[in-house]
C-alpha cells in the first residue's frame, strides 16, 4: 500500500549543545517521507522554492519517494530556525521564513487520487480537508496537527478530524485537544471526534495507543546519544505508518504494536544526527537490528521463568 | 526470602484535586511493607510516637509484616504534610514534623540480623550503613535516597551506595547524584559508585532498568483514575524487590523484567486511593490480573503475525 504524505520541505537552521546545522533539510513531510521510505513507497506532496536544490532532493533519491507532487514555486523555501536548551528539553523558535509555504495549495497529481492511504502532515486543518477532497475514496486516513491550529482553527480542525482514522499527536496537544490532563480521559474525548485510533507521542518517554480494544503502551529506547531531536516525532510517524502500509494491519492489535516499536526504533536514529542525515543513511536490516534488539529489552516472559 | 526493610513510618496530611486526607498512615516502609508482604514475609524496622495507634497498625496486621522492630518513643510520630498542584504533577510541602523521627537510631532486633535481603529506605545514609553494621552478611542490599541527602550528605551517600547492590531512585534524583542529564551516561556514573542494578523510577512515565547485561524499559499503565500520588515510589520499590525476595531473581534478567511490572502494577494500586488505602485491600489475584493485563498490552509478538 502507497503513502501519500502532504505537508512541509524545509530548511531547518538547528542549534543544539552538540553544535550547529545551517540551512538543512526539515519539514515533516520530508521526515516522514524518509522514514516510511523503508516500508512502503511514498507519493510526496510539498512545495519549495527555487532556492531548493539537487543536494537536498538527494536525501528523497534512490528510494521509493515520487516526487512528482512536490511543487516548486517562485520565491524561497520555507525555512525554520530554532535552538534547542541544554537537556534537548525544550528549544526556542529564533526566525520562521513562511516563504512559498505561506501560499501553499496542495495540488494532488491525477496519478495520486486513487491513493488507499494519506498522511495529512501538520498543516492549516483547511488543507487538510482540501487534500482530501481531491483523493477518491482513502481507505486509511492519518494525520497530525499541532498547537497553533489547535488554538487558531478550532471549528475547521474538528471538521478535519470527523475525516481521520488515525491521529498522531504529542501529550500536549492531546491535553490542548481535549481539555483533559489525563490522557486516558484525554483519548476518549479525541476518539469520539472521529480518529478510532489516536498515538499519543510522549518523546523520550514513549508512546501510548488507544484503540478500539485497548490502550496499549511503549518507552522509547534509552539513547546515549542525542544530537538533534528534529523530526523525531515525524519520523516516528513515518516508521508507524509506513509498517503499517506494509502490512495493511490498521485494524489489528497486534500489527498496531509492532508499528509502535517500528516508529520508536526509526525515530531514535533520527536524533542521532542533525536533519534527515541519520535516518536516510539506514538500511532495513540496521531498522530490524535495532527492532529486535527492542523487542529483546521489552518482552517479558509468560509465566514464572526458571532461574538462570 | 524475607525483606528488612528500614525507613520512615508516618502520619500524612495530603491534599489533591480530589479531596484531603487528614492524618493517614504514610511514610516509606509503610507503602514498600504492606507492597512487598504481597509477594515475601516483611520484617519492619522504624519509629513511632505514642500517639500512633491500632487504627494506624491496622494496616500492617493480618499480613506477614514483624512489628518486633517497630520501636514505639515518647513523643509524636513524624508527620508530612504536603498539596500537590491540579494536574498532580507537582507538590509543595507545607509543613514537615519529624518528631521521633529526627533522632531515630534504627536497632536491628537479634531475630533480624541474619537477613539475607535488606531494603534500606530513604533515611540518613549514615543510619543506612548504621543498619547494614548490624546485619551480618545480607546477600544483597537494597536502597532508596533522595535530593536532600544526594546534595547534603554527598560523601556519605558515596560510601553508603558502595555497599548497595540495588539501587532505586527518580530520575531527576538519578541526575543530580550522577551530575549527567542523560540517562544512559547518568546511570553508568551510578552504578561505578557501587549499585550493579538501577532502577530509575519516572512516574507516570515509566521506569528503566541498567543492570550487567543491558538496559530494560517499562511503562507505566495508563491510568483514568489518580486520587493521590504519594507513595506510590516506595509501592513500587515493595513490589520489585517483594517479587525477586519470593523467586530469588536478582541476578537474572527475566525475573528483574518481571520484577518493573509487578512494582508497576503494585504502584498502579496505591495512586488510587489516599495512603495505603487501596494497596492494602488487594489480594494476590488481584495483583496477578493486572499484571498479566498488562503483560498483555506490552507483548509484542516475535515475527509479523497475520492479520486477524
Amino acid at each position: 500500500m502507497s503513502i501519500l504524505v502532504v505537508g512541509s520541505v524545509a530548511y531547518d537552521t538547528v542549534e543544539t549543545p552538540s553544535g550547529r546545522a545551517e540551512r538543512v533539510l526539515g519539514g515533516s513531510a520530508s521526515f516522514f517521507a524518509v522514514a516510511a521510505s523503508y516500508f512502503a513507497p511514498v507519493n510526496l506532496v510539498g512545495v519549495v522554492g527555487d532556492d531548493f536544490g539537487e543536494k537536498e532532493l538527494a536525501a528523497f533519491r534512490g528510494r521509493p519517494i515520487d516526487l512528482a507532487g512536490l511543487e516548486r514555486a517562485a520565491g524561497k523555501t520555507f525555512h525554520w530556525q530554532g535552538r534547542y536548551s541544554q537537556d534537548l528539553n525544550s528549544r526556542d523558535t529564533l526566525r520562521t521564513d513562511l516563504n512559498v509555504f505561506e501560499f501553499f495549495q496542495p495540488k494532488i497529481p491525477a496519478a495520486y487520487r486513487r491513493s488507499e492511504l494519506v498522511f495529512l502532515g501538520n498543516i492549516d486543518p483547511l488543507l487538510q480537508r482540501e487534500v482530501l477532497a481531491q483523493v477518491e475514496k482513502p481507505r486509511v486516513v492519518a494525520c497530525d496537527t499541532m498547537n497553533y491550529w489547535i488554538k487558531g482553527k478550532p471549528a475547521e480542525l474538528r471538521e478535519t478530524l470527523a475525516k481521520v482514522d488515525v491521529l498522531l499527536i504529542n501529550d500536549q496537544e492531546a491535553r490542548e485537544l481535549s481539555g483533559e490532563w489525563n490522557l486516558v480521559k484525554a483519548a476518549r474525548a479525541i476518539r469520539a471526534m472521529g480518529p478510532a485510533t489516536l498515538v499519543v507521542k510522549k518523546g523520550e518517554h514513549g508512546v501510548l495507543l488507544f484503540g478500539h480494544e485497548s490502550c496499549f503502551a511503549a518507552p522509547a529506547l534509552p539513547l546515549e546519544t542525542v544530537i538533534d531531536p528534529t523530526g523525531a516525532g515525524d519520523t516516528f510517524a513515518g516508521g508507524f505508518i509506513g509498517y503499517l502500509a506494509s502490512t495493511r494491519g490498521f485494524d489489528d492489535a497486534e500489527h498496531l504494536k509492532r508499528a509502535m516499536l517500528y516508529g520508536t526504533v526509526t525515530a531514535s536514529f533520527t536524533v542521532e544526527d542533525f536533519s534527515t542525515r541519520r535516518v536516510e543513511s539506514l538500511n532495513r536490516a540496521e531498522l530490524d537490528g535495532r527492532f529486535e534488539d527492542f523487542l529483546d529489552r521489552l518482552s517479558v516472559a509468560r509465566g514464572v521463568p526458571a532461574i538462570a
